[in-house]
């Protein structure tokens, strides 16, 4: 017991002073980046006229990433293969260039997320470790889970979901125990981290969850297998696009300036806002009043195009956007309450589209309280079931089938 | 995406009956026990001479395992190996025998718990429907998970807890997904189907969660750390005792009347009933009042001695009371609030001797509420690091490991 616990104290050491420096750098870099999203945000919808510039936008995201980023380009499933395969250190360029891009893709009105960035700042940073302190291959792929969970949880203010999505991200069907501690401990400095710097969260509440019967236990199945269908709806848009927009243009740098052109006139023509940028206030007024039946499809739209065509940013909080509302609209339908729909979906779709369906129900828990847990559950789980084995993050390997 | 959708549809609807069968079973199996050892220990506390039979109580449980039940009598680690190498249906006999033997036990003033019993009967229940419908090996799998969260879930009234135990018990280390769907179905439909019986469980209260800082954050790993040794000393004691009974006593129904003696003299010459038993209202005091510094060890003691000479019944609730009573004690040299310690005692010792560090998070947060999810996963999982390779199932296999 002695060897074992002196041994153990060790390693608790060792990673309580790593996870120390990820979670406090990638926290940091978490709080910089919400800050300066709320900034461009305020700027871009106090300044609509922008919009009309979001082709130069696009031109300068693409050309970033294609004559200074090729190998940084990959982002989050580059963070993936390293884990599988290790190669190179993650070039720190990663994390500046994530963060300046998605801030373009922002300011000028493109429909993107926050977790890519957040995760990709925190894989990016954790990485120069290796080299500084000659980590093993084995240490250095415990120490992309800490970078890749500080950067989560940081970003959204949840911990224990960024501890659970940094080990449940790289293999489908599979959590491994190797990194749990580095991953708790990052996650939770990176989150304490962001807090100290004054940087908040946004609230949601399910203020009344029903007690389950088998009438409602049926019906959260079959809503949940409509947001394991639209994860999927949703991954294989981004990946229609992209595959279109690669078909049609050939230098890359061109595919977001032709890209924001519809974006921009779009938004022109519909007048409304509603669906590009992140779309918090919109996710956060699901959880109380109606939202309309298509918002879901027309943000599915918008940031499946806006990321296929080249925009950075991520695709968690839009995911967020697509399932609250679908699950708002699906409400009055299954006569069940609408906060109660809205979290369903807000976590579920993110559930089936990451395969990450553990995080997601610890991300609603942390988000909305205990109480709903168990729809929160069975709504992540339905839907990572059914969203077949494609998702948002293509170089996943599939370690147990879903069946 | 037609043909996935097709045969996850098939799959769910073939678990959910599978499931309905194995929680509608399980969950009031659960309940007739909830209610009958609320019986036996009502009794016990009120006649409390019956005690002095105790070692009449353990020649019946020793009798009935020598004699009728040597093919079931390795409870819990038999589930384990037969989901690890599948060789025989387990004998329905081990329901009713963990059911009976259990309930003798309590009755006549043994110190045990009650989940070995409810995870006993859940996956015994289940495993009779692999002759019903011809399942294969792998569907037996599933088919024994879903028993057991099942089992683990009605007893305790923590479904997500549930869930994950099935899942995290069978290899230290791994979770793995291939039985994720069926078991939250039979976890939460057991649960229910208890609750409609009419049978409520324990609640518990952590009314005050201080926020996190560095110094906290150090005290918090400290004390996790004396958890897990903890856990430790619990599962290594059992085995002792049942070493020390198995060397000086060759004739198995013998071994629980001896120790049953020396429990009954211990009781009559201690003049309380604090240590027998579940121990339910120790625990529910250590959350809002100060407890005896020693309760924990004479918990650990009597419990491991109960169980070592054969008696039955499970580890968890006292592993809770020896969890809960020891953070309660450490509480105002750390200066923290009691509940929260007595919360994070409560679920860290189980996460060490059981080596389930996520099953244990989430059953704190079913408990106790989701404020307090960020202490309760760094006390199980630094208790889980701490608690090396040894266990209370010694039928776990290593899959990944701790450090």
């Amino acid at each position: 017991m002695d060897t074992v616990a002196g041994s153990s104290l060790i390693y608790l050491f060792r990673w309580l002073v790593l996870s120390a420096l990820v979670g406090g750098l990638a926290g940091s870099a978490s709080a910089f980046f919400l800050v300066t999203l709320d900034m461009v945000t305020l700027y871009r919808e106090s300044h609509r006229w922008i919009i009309a510039f979001l082709p130069l936008g696009g031109f300068l995201v693409g050309a970033i990433y294609h004559y200074w980023g090729q190998d940084v380009v990959k982002g989050n499933n580059q963070l993936i293969e390293e884990w599988q395969n290790p190669r190179k250190i993650i070039p720190f360029r990663m994390a500046p260039f994530v963060l300046l891009t998605t801030l373009l893709t922002h300011l000028f009105g493109g429909s993107a997320g926050r977790e890519g960035t957040a995760v990709q700042m925190g894989g990016a940073i954790a990485d120069q470790f290796t080299r500084l302190f000659h980590l093993s291959d084995s240490d250095r792929k415990t120490l992309l889970v800490t970078g890749m969970s500080a950067g989560f949880a940081s970003v959204f203010g949840t911990p224990l979901a960024g501890t659970l999505f940094a080990l449940e991200v790289f293999i489908l069907g599979r959590l491994r125990y190797e990194a749990l501690i580095p991953s708790l401990l990052a996650a939770v400095l990176a989150d304490q981290t962001c807090r100290l710097w004054g940087v908040g969260h946004t609230h949601y509440d399910i203020p009344f969850v029903p007690a389950l019967t088998v009438l409602i236990l049926l019906k959260v199945l079959l809503i949940s297998i409509g947001f394991g269908l639209v994860s999927t709806l949703f991954a294989e848009l981004t990946h229609f696009w992209s595959k279109q927009a690669k078909r049609w243009i050939t230098y890359s740098p061109l595919r977001p300036v032709v890209g924001g052109a519809i974006i921009a006139v779009a938004v022109y023509f519909s007048g409304t806002t509603r669906y590009i940028g992140l779309g918090v206030p919109t996710i956060v007024a699901s959880f109380h009043e109606p939202s309309a039946w298509y918002d879901w499809i027309l943000k599915t739209l918008s940031t499946t195009f806006t990321l296929g065509v080249g925009f950075k940013g991520g695709e968690v909080t839009p995911l967020f956007f697509v399932g609250a509302t679908l699950g708002n609209a699906l409400a009055p339908l299954a006569d069940l309450p609408l906060s109660l729909l809205a979290g369903m979906g807000f976590v579920a779709v993110f559930a089936g589209a990451s395969n990450t369906p553990l995080a997601s129900t610890v991300m609603g828990i942390e988000l909305f309280g205990s109480e709903a847990s168990v729809y929160l559950a069975l709504a992540c789980f339905i839907a990572y079931l059914f969203s077949g084995n494609s998702g948002i993050y293509g170089s996943q390997i599939v370690g147990s089938p879903k069946q």
